[in-house]
C-alpha cells in the first residue's frame, strides 16, 4: 500500500484524536495605528496564539504614526490583498467606518479589538469594558486621596479614552464628592509620551493644587510621571494605565501609584478565534445563519482590567517580557 | 515498517494539516435548571458544535423543577464525577455561590452563561446583556404604545430579570414619561406559563388600564398572552422574551407584538471553547498566568439579542427548529 494510499485510510482513525483540520492557507491580520509601540506586542502574541491553534496565518501590520488618514490607507491595502480576516483596532469611532463597512458588505470578517467603532458593520468588538474600568481607576485613586483636585492625561476622540474618563468623572462625582476634576484639568497627550509630559507640566504650573492624575493610555503615565519629577512635588498620586515596561518600572520606584493592566493577549486570541469562526461558517446546526440576522459572534466581550501595584508588578514583568515585533 | 511506527512517522506532515489534538477522554457538562425547557435546546447545541470542533465529549444535565436545592445536588453530582469543565446557567446569584466557589478552587474550569453568579469564582459570563436587552424592550414597546400603563411578567430574584427590568424601567423614565410602571404592576411568574397566566389575570382584573405587558423571559409571553385573551381585550400590546414555539405562533397570530431572541447557540458554543481553552492552559506564551492575576478568559460576553416580529419570525422557526434533549 502506497503512503498515500494508507494515509488516506488512516486518516479516520486519526480524525478521532485530531478531530479539526487548520485551512492553512488563510492568512489573518491584525491592524493597528501607532503600531511600533509595545502596547500591541502582547495582542498580536494572543492572535499568534490562536492562530497556530487552528492552524491558520497570522499577520501584523498598521499605521506607524497616530493618524487616521493612514490607518485609512493600511487597513484599504490589507483589504485589496484578500486575507480571510481583519482583526482592528480603530483611531476614531467614526473615521474608520465607510471603510469597515465595505470590507464587511464584501463579506470580509472584521472584528474590533481595544478601540471600537460601534456605528460600524463590524461583527463584534474585544476588549476592555472602558466605562468599568474608569470605575475602577476612580475608586483606586479616590481612595488614596479622599480629596483635592484631580487631572486627566487622555484623548478626546478616541471611544476607548472618552468611555474610560465616563466611568472615571462619573464614579468621582457619585462616591467621592470632595475630589474635583474638569474638563480644563484634562489634556491631550495624542498618545505620545513627550506629549503628556510637556501639556502636563503647563497644566501643574497653573494648578499648583492638582494632588492627583489618571492618564487613560499607556503613554501617558511614564509622561505625566515626568512632568510631576519636574516640578519636584512627591505627593502627586498617579493612576496609569497597561504595563509598558517604563510605567513598571515608575512603580516600583513608587513613582506610579498603580495601572490598570488590560487583558491584552484576550484581545488577540478570542478576536482571532472569533474572525475563524465566522470565516469558516461553524454554525453547523443553524442552516442559514445569515439569513436570519443571527450572529455567531458575540456583539461584546469584556476581557477585564487587573490592578497593577507594587506588590504584583514583578509577575506582569516576568510573565509578559516587553518585545517588538 | 509496522501501521504504528509508520503512524508516528506520518504524524508530523498531517499535523501541519491539523495542527490540533482533540482530548478526546475529555468530559464537560452543561448544567440547567427546568432543564427540559425547550430555550435550553439551542444553547446546548452550541455546546456540543463546539464540543465536535474541538473533539471532546458534551453532556447535558439539570434540575428538573426551579428549585435552588435541586440544581445545587445536581452541581455537586456533576463536580463529583471529576468532570473537565462545567457550563452553568445560575438559578439564584447567591445561592449556588460556595458550591461554584468550592468547584473552582478545586481546579475545575466552571463559566456560568445565560444567568450569572457575578460574586462567585466562576471564570466568566457568556450570555445576554440584560439590561441592553431591557432597553430594547422598552424602546420597542413605548414607541408601540406611547402612554398609559405596562405591567411585566418576571422573575424577581433571578439575576438576569432584575437586570432586563432596570434596563426596561430606567429606559420607560428616561425616554417615554407618560409611560407608567411599578413593582406593583409587576407579577412573579415562577417561569411558569401556567403561573404567568394565573397571575396576569388578577392583575389585569384589578388594574383595567394596563395597555402593554413586558414578558421578561421565555414563559411569561405565552402566559400573559393567555391572560389578555382571557379578558376579551385585543389592544394589549406584549414584547416577550425568547423564541419558543409558542410565542413564535403567539406572533404569527398578532397576539404578541414582537420577541427579543437571544443568540443561546453562541452561548453553548463560546462558553464550551472557554471551558476548554482554560483545561487545557492554551496561553502558549505566558509562563504563568494563573500565577499573575491573568484569566485567559474574557469576565463578560455579551451575545447581544435579535428584535423577532411577523417579518422574520420565520425565518427562526426554520434555522432553529424545536426539538428536545
Amino acid at each position: 500500500m502506497d503512503r498515500r494510499k494508507f494515509l488516506r485510510n488512516a486518516l479516520p482513525e486519526l480524525s478521532s484524536l485530531r478531530p479539526f483540520s487548520g485551512k492553512q492557507d488563510q492568512v489573518y491580520y491584525m491592524v493597528t495605528f501607532v503600531s511600533r509601540i509595545g502596547y500591541w506586542t502582547d495582542c498580536y502574541r494572543g492572535m499568534r496564539d490562536a492562530a497556530t491553534f487552528l492552524g491558520v496565518k497570522a499577520k501584523y501590520t498598521g499605521a506607524v504614526l497616530y493618524d487616521i488618514g493612514a490607518e485609512v490607507d493600511v487597513l484599504e491595502t490589507v483589504i485589496s490583498q484578500g486575507p480571510d480576516g481583519i482583526l482592528l483596532t480603530v483611531i476614531d469611532p467614526d473615521g474608520l467606518q465607510s471603510t469597515i463597512d465595505n470590507a464587511v458588505s464584501q463579506d470580509l470578517p472584521l472584528v474590533t479589538f481595544d478601540a471600537d467603532s460601534p456605528r460600524s458593520k463590524r461583527y463584534g468588538f474585544v476588549g476592555t469594558n472602558n466605562y468599568k474600568a474608569g470605575v475602577v481607576a476612580a475608586r483606586y485613586l479616590g481612595t488614596l486621596l479622599r480629596e483635592g483636585k484631580v487631572a486627566i492625561s487622555s484623548v478626546p476622540t478616541q471611544l476607548n479614552h472618552i468611555q474610560r474618563r465616563a466611568g472615571f468623572n462619573d464614579t468621582l462625582k457619585a462616591e467621592f464628592p470632595n475630589i474635583v476634576t474638569s474638563d480644563a484639568l484634562t489634556v491631550d497627550d495624542e498618545s505620545t509620551l513627550t506629549v503628556a509630559a510637556t501639556k502636563m507640566t503647563s497644566l501643574l504650573t497653573t494648578n499648583a493644587d492638582i494632588r492627583g492624575i489618571f492618564a487613560t493610555e499607556s503613554q501617558g503615565g511614564a509622561g505625566v510621571a515626568q512632568a510631576v519629577a519636574e516640578t519636584g512635588k512627591t505627593d502627586i498620586k498617579i493612576v496609569a494605565f497597561d504595563y509598558d515596561p517604563a510605567t513598571l518600572d515608575l512603580i516600583d520606584q513608587n513613582k506610579i501609584s498603580a495601572t490598570l493592566a488590560q487583558s491584552t493577549w484576550q484581545m488577540g486570541f478570542w478576536g482571532m478565534l472569533q474572525l475563524y469562526m465566522v470565516r469558516n461558517e461553524r454554525i453547523k446546526s443553524v442552516s442559514d445563519w445569515r439569513g436570519a440576522g443571527i450572529s455567531p459572534l458575540p456583539v461584546n466581550v469584556d476581557t477585564g482590567v487587573v490592578v497593577v501595584t507594587r506588590d504584583n508588578s514583578q509577575l506582569w514583568r516576568t510573565t509578559n517580557p516587553p518585545s517588538t515585533q
